[in-house]
């Protein structure tokens, strides 16, 4: 086992071991590219660091001795030497990209005597000092747990005593002074002085970053991001180059395309004269990138160079971090950018177009969750006529959002768990504020730029931001924020729209995104060779049309009892259900067919052949049946009867368990009208339909809900197939038609072999499955299923995603036995995890034909299932 | 394929291709003992007959035929021939005995000839005509459906018209004068003569007797005992021999021991020249069979010798139905007799200390059901003190009873679907009564004996029956019944006692029955290597002694929550639901513990050593809440509050479906207190009962309810173990102890392989199980399982026997996953099929270790068992 692999040993398939930024460091340094030397202490020492109760073994030291002579050796430099001191930066980088999350130390190796040695060797004692009063701070912080503030106030007494406004002002004899201030902050604290050995330094700056991966806001970004606890994170040891060293000095961050757009072309900023963190922390507004094509013409092109270079070899779009030393360019970072979903769409396209990659590549690389922030809101255009803008920023992470106004993280994240939609408003966001800010729903920051903290995490979170609103002026202790004499206080309200940077006073509504074109590409090619169908849970035109849009093959799931909710069919069917004989049944009931033959007619018009599941009435007939005074009195007087027995019909249909009582299929058995009534509706329409286009060959499917036997269907098929063949004989014309049913009861599932024999299609209806199986009841498990969670007796809440173990092997014997009987028969799933990527994974090793879901879910279920071939 | 058997080649083994009439008949005839010379058409033809639309075939055609001319040979008589006419019975005899269900015709073969020739013959021209009227009169009902109260009437005025009070005051010509009346009736009815072609008569009668399988009664019956509708009738004819040839004939029936106290010894009845319908139909009431020893000597010691011999051969008690013709014996029919339940134990019992069957094949015969009406009920004896006895008459079927009287059938079923307690009197019953009998508390006969009609039905089916009642004059038009002046009217309340045969005016109360120690020899042989243990389900000690007494292994249920009912206990339960926070909990919590203790200790005592299997609370804690506006007001004031306050907290606690709902080990997950509470009550109490009997090793098994994944019962069981250890450092003992789980939601069999992990032991909750499978809450689904059964679309109620095909394999999943990861873990069932004997053999070929029922179950659960060996 060895702990520490230099640069030009490893290369960028071993993330794993040495993180994300030390495997591309590799790789670069293995491309020949101009990245400092250095090496990198691997994930293993870390784990092995924090499983000894942080104490870092003689190996892992010995192994970091040697490779600091080996860089020695390469750089003529050497740690703690007063003439050629070696000054390294200590850089965390676990596999996965936390930014900002763990720690970073630059200009280790500097202490009293190298300041001196790098003054006397770069002839510049301002840089030199201010390296060292850099790495005090930031040494003092991370590795001594010393307020970072302690030393900020300490410089801002200093320029204000000296009547400076800017850092630039600050000389070399005023760096030293106040680096000799920091050095007393040591003494006061630690009570120790900054050490002055650089092996010291080093080593403790090394384990200070392996213990970072367990402080607060890297656990919690970890759990936001799904990130495991026990990956570790390497620690990169660099030679230090320096974007600090004068005019001809920078150092910047860079896209290979626009992360928020997708856009082709280079995109991203610098600043001149400064160190790395000053560009992430947001402090000072950087340059846009293209500014170097004038300030270093030849710099810029060698960096359009080496993007392309690391974008094709990387295939994909690249976040590059540079430093420019005195003119010369180094490399200081590759990886894969973070980007909108919008750009994650439009890039793949880009990359497939251009022959980069395959759509198969394409498809894998776009996660389905994106597919939600696709298509993000923006204001109504006509509210935004009349709109008082308060101030206008960077557009960092694109959107529309509208909420009360908070000023800290703790304040944002209060008022959000009090139900109120909040925008976090910062100078700057660091990662300290990750709380306020997952609650939010936009983040405005009055500094900073596309690359700063704030924008960074808004666009991972599909959060709309705007950064950079200098004309802002952000008082966090006062809490409030004031453009000229314009007052935000906490609590009021402002829009914001991260798509133009532009933020409103007031609260201006939106409307969803819509970036159908981009989603329409990459869903057909997700649909070319898919051995799952997607359909949609959808009854309206307006949905119906959605989902086809939304790439839909078909309706798996016609709810038809949502059809009786309006307020003049409700009144329907109430009547329906307090009719005392046959006779009084009969008018409601043609009434409410009639009600349901139009919207038959106008869904077999909009969905033409595609297929239709259409499920006849499922609930209690006392879900319908009024609830208050009002409504029982109307209904006493709609039905000449009076209001007390109203009320004891009420509570006749009364169910102790209504999941367990009298609805779906036992409805029809007691009162075979319903579903007569429901059929004949279906079949004539569908009918009325096809008579108007010859063309048209429409196949209804009828679903029968719970069932729990053989005989149960067998009963009820043969008594509406007799109500079909009456219609056919009346109405002159056959159609073909399915009759299926749901495997929601568990006894269904048990015998679905014998249902088979009479059943032409299945679909799972999950929910009722999953309530049933665990015996939770979805209405009143919330009083426990808390506490389940907390204890982790459940892993994952079961309507959400399928429970595999339980429900599911129920499912797959389900499954089996229909197969075993004819393997043809149709086995679809129109419960909500249909729609759950990590559900479609198991329905598809189970062998589902089709999976049917909400509208909105359906892009991301046919990703989920391309993904997977 | 033969249609028709001689009694001289058939056996006894062949009852369904020759009826049990037919059957034991051919195996007298091997036996060499006086049977009249006769052949069996076989339950073959019956079918076939039936099948080709009620046509009989050329070939039964064609062989009955060939066997009358056998026949002929063998008695040197022909049939239809004037000198020496041979004449014939014609029985119907299915393989079950269906008694009275189906027709008879005797003395077939008479014409207006052969009746002269059999009165020249005997020289007794009273008894040919006599013979004449009656086959007249039955072929006049069985063949041409002529209702027979014509023929009756006609009699009565022919009586009335000549001052006659008793048949026997008829002479020949009286009879002769009768048969042209009754052959008029002929004429009139049907338009057409008797037919005087004795085939004719033969043919026409076997059909009639073949019809007979699907009329009315006989189907009712079939349906009511179980027999398949498949089977079909055989008809046997015989030669006739005639009880009612003057005095030295007659006809009786006998049992080889007594039916209804199963003591030893000859019991039976008989009629002096009478034909064997005279008995049967308990027109007049016969003399106990001893009279035979004085009055026929030979005779009667001939029976005896016969009667031991059938005995000893079928190893059974018989049922002999004989006739004397003359000082000749003739045996009519041999078959197993009928007999209550306490006789059936008592010859068992008998037998096997006679040696002639085994303690296994005693075991086999007795039917499990019998156990309920083994313990049959007595009236209380203080309550008979000063009861006023209505009248007496013959104790035909033991037990005691109270209800209101009717007098039709008809009346008893509607009045009992009115939900009334109904005692049916008749003069005497008939098979048509039938349907009105099933419904009686008890039967009461005017007429009739002990071998009559309404005696064994009533016997069969358990049923209080007194016969015979002759002081009695029952008016069915008026409907009363009266004792000189004493009158009982429709709907008057009486009561029956049918073991002493009297009968009390008003209503008495009774006990149930209690034959403990006959049933305890028998149930103590069954336990002999059952592989299958049988526990009860109670709690009381009185419970418990019960279970014990009835043969209980242990106890296999003990539901805590029913100790939580009683009004002191029901107010703490109250009082800890309603608990604000921890600390208010506890007071209510130790209350409940000393009770629960109180209960455990005596529990513990009366069970010593047997297993005793504690289920922790199981239902909602909103089913403990008071639900009138007084229990509300009492609770408020017991606990300082406002009644709106406990209101608010039982509408807090309200579920939508609490059968699905916070419950069982979910209450216990997020309440641990409930469950920490019973294990301390269980464990305490435990050791303070061993602690008094150092010699006593009791260990009690923790069930823990509504179990649906691994990680639930880990998680409780971890927390309780630690109560456990708690206790016995505090208490300084160690007790051994179980944790076990019940198998009552899907998901736990779905995952019972991994929760075994976990589990000591599992128990069926076939219930809740049952409940969830099928989707069917047991409180809601009377509204449809109505429906379900009339449409039968379920066989049988899944609550009573359990749904193999559904819930069982699901059992069957579970049980092997339990036993694949250890062989060694005890399953059980405690849902109430345990007690069903029909499950029990599903139960037994998926291999659990015990079933557990309600304490009165469990002998028959025991023999069912048994049974299987």
């Amino acid at each position: 086992m060895r702990y520490v692999i230099d640069f030009s040993e490893g290369s960028k398939e071993q993330a794993d071991l040495l993180g994300g930024k030390g495997a591309n460091l590799a790789e670069m340094t293995k491309m020949n590219l101009p990245v400092p030397t250095g090496f990198t202490i691997t994930t293993e020492a870390c784990l092995e660091y924090l499983k000894k109760k942080e104490t870092m073994s003689t190996d892992i030291h010995s192994e970091i001795h040697q490779h600091v002579l080996s860089m020695e050796e390469r750089t003529k430099k050497r740690l703690g030497d007063s003439s050629e001191p070696l000054l390294v930066s200590v850089r965390s980088g676990s596999k996965f990209s936390m930014p900002g999350m763990m720690d970073t130390i630059l200009n280790l190796g500097l202490n009293d005597e190298t300041v001196l040695g790098l003054s006397q060797k770069t002839g510049d004692s301002r840089f030199a000092f201010d390296c060292y009063r850099r790495l005090l701070q930031m040494y003092g912080d991370v590795v001594c747990g010393i307020d970072k503030n302690r030393f900020d106030q300490q410089l801002e007494f200093y320029k204000e005593k000296k009547g400076y406004l800017l850092d630039s002002e600050m000389q070399a004899k005023d760096w030293q002074k106040l680096v000799a201030v920091y050095k007393n902050i040591f003494l006061e604290v630690t009570h120790q002085s900054f050490p002055q050995d650089p092996y010291e330094q080093l080593m403790s700056a090394v384990e200070a970053v392996f213990r970072s991966w367990n402080n607060r806001r890297a656990v919690t970004y970890r759990r936001l991001h799904d990130i495991s606890d026990s990956l570790g994170t390497a620690v990169n040891i660099q030679e230090m180059v320096f974007g600090n060293f004068g005019v001809k000095s920078g150092t910047g961050v860079a896209f290979t395309r626009n992360p928020a757009t997708g856009e082709k072309g280079i995109f991203g900023e610098f600043l001149l004269n400064a160190q790395g963190e000053d560009v992430v922390a947001g402090i000072r507004t950087p340059k846009p990138i293209s500014a170097l094509e004038t300030l270093m013409p030849d710099v810029y092109q060698e960096f359009l160079t080496l993007s392309h270079l690391l974008e094709s070899h990387y295939k994909d779009m690249q976040d590059i971090e540079f430093t420019i030393e005195n003119g010369q360019l180094y490399l200081l970072q590759t990886r894969t950018g973070k980007r909108t979903a919008k750009s994650a769409f439009k890039i793949c396209i880009q990359l497939v177009e251009e022959g980069i990659i395959s759509k198969n590549e394409a498809i894998k690389r776009i996660n389905p969750t994106m597919i939600t922030r696709l298509l993000h809101p923006v204001f109504e255009p006509n509210e935004l006529k009349n709109a008082v803008v308060f101030a206008k920023g960077l557009p960092a992470s694109p959107g529309a959002a509208n909420g009360a106004v908070y000023f800290t993280a703790e304040q944002a994240k209060k008022a959000s768990e009090q139900g109120e939609k909040v925008i976090l408003i910062r100078q700057e966001t660091s990662p300290e504020d990750i709380e306020g800010m997952v609650v939010s729903e936009a983040i405005v920051t009055s500094r900073g730029g596309m690359t700063s903290h704030a924008a960074v995490v808004a666009r991972g979170m599909g959060v709309c931001c705007v950064v950079g609103c200098e004309e802002v002026y952000v008082d966090e202790f006062l809490t409030q924020a004031r453009v000229g004499d314009v007052l935000v206080r906490q609590g009021d309200t402002i829009s914001v729209d991260g798509t133009t940077g532009t933020i409103y006073l007031g609260s201006i509504p939106y409307i969803e995104g819509d970036e159908w074109q981009l989603l329409k590409t990459v869903t057909n090619w997700a649909k070319e060779g898919a051995s799952i169908d997607v359909k949609a849970n959808a009854e309206t035109p307006t949905d119906i049309k959605t989902a086809l849009k939304l790439g839909a093959h078909g309706i798996g799931l016609v709810r038809t009892e949502h059809m009786f909710f309006g307020e003049e069919r409700i009144s329907e069917m109430r009547k329906m259900i307090l009719a005392e004989n046959k006779q009084a049944l009969l008018s409601p009931l043609e009434r409410l067919k009639e009600f349901q033959k139009n919207d038959f007619r106008a869904m077999f018009t909009v969905l033409k052949e595609k297929s239709c599941t259409i499920r006849l009435l499922d609930p209690p007939l006392h879900e319908f049946l009024p609830q208050t005074e009002e409504d029982i009195l109307h209904l006493a007087n709609a039905t000449q009867r009076t209001t007390s027995e109203i009320k004891h019909r009420i509570e006749e249909l009364h169910e102790q368990n209504p999941m367990l009582g009298h609805r779906g299929c036992r409805l029809a058995i007691t009162t075979p009208e319903i579903y007569e009534m429901q059929v004949a509706a279906i079949i004539e329409s569908a009918i009325e339909v096809s008579q108007k286009d010859a063309t048209l060959n429409i196949a209804p499917e009828i679903m029968i809900p719970l069932i729990g036997s053989k005989e149960e269907l067998a009963f009820l098929r043969k008594h509406l197939e007799q109500t079909i063949q009456t219609i056919f004989a009346k109405m002159d014309q056959i159609i073909p038609y399915k009759i299926g049913t749901m495997l929601e009861i568990p006894r269904a599932c048990l015998t679905a072999g014998k249902i088979a024999e009479v059943s032409d299609f299945f679909s799972f209806g999950t929910n009722d499955l999953t309530q049933l199986t665990y015996g939770f009841s979805r209405d009143d498990s919330g009083k426990f299923i808390g506490v389940y969670q907390d204890k982790l007796l459940v892993k994952e809440d079961p309507f959400q995603h399928i429970d595999e173990e339980g429900v599911g092997t129920l499912m797959k014997m389900a499954v089996d036995k229909i197969r075993a009987f004819d393997p043809t028969i149709k086995i679809g799933v129109c419960g909500e995890v249909g729609g759950d990527p990590q559900t479609i994974h198991f329905l598809k090793k189970m062998g589902v034909d089709y999976i049917s879901c909400s509208p909105y879910r359906i892009p991301a279920a046919i990703l989920t299932i391309a993904q997977e071939l």
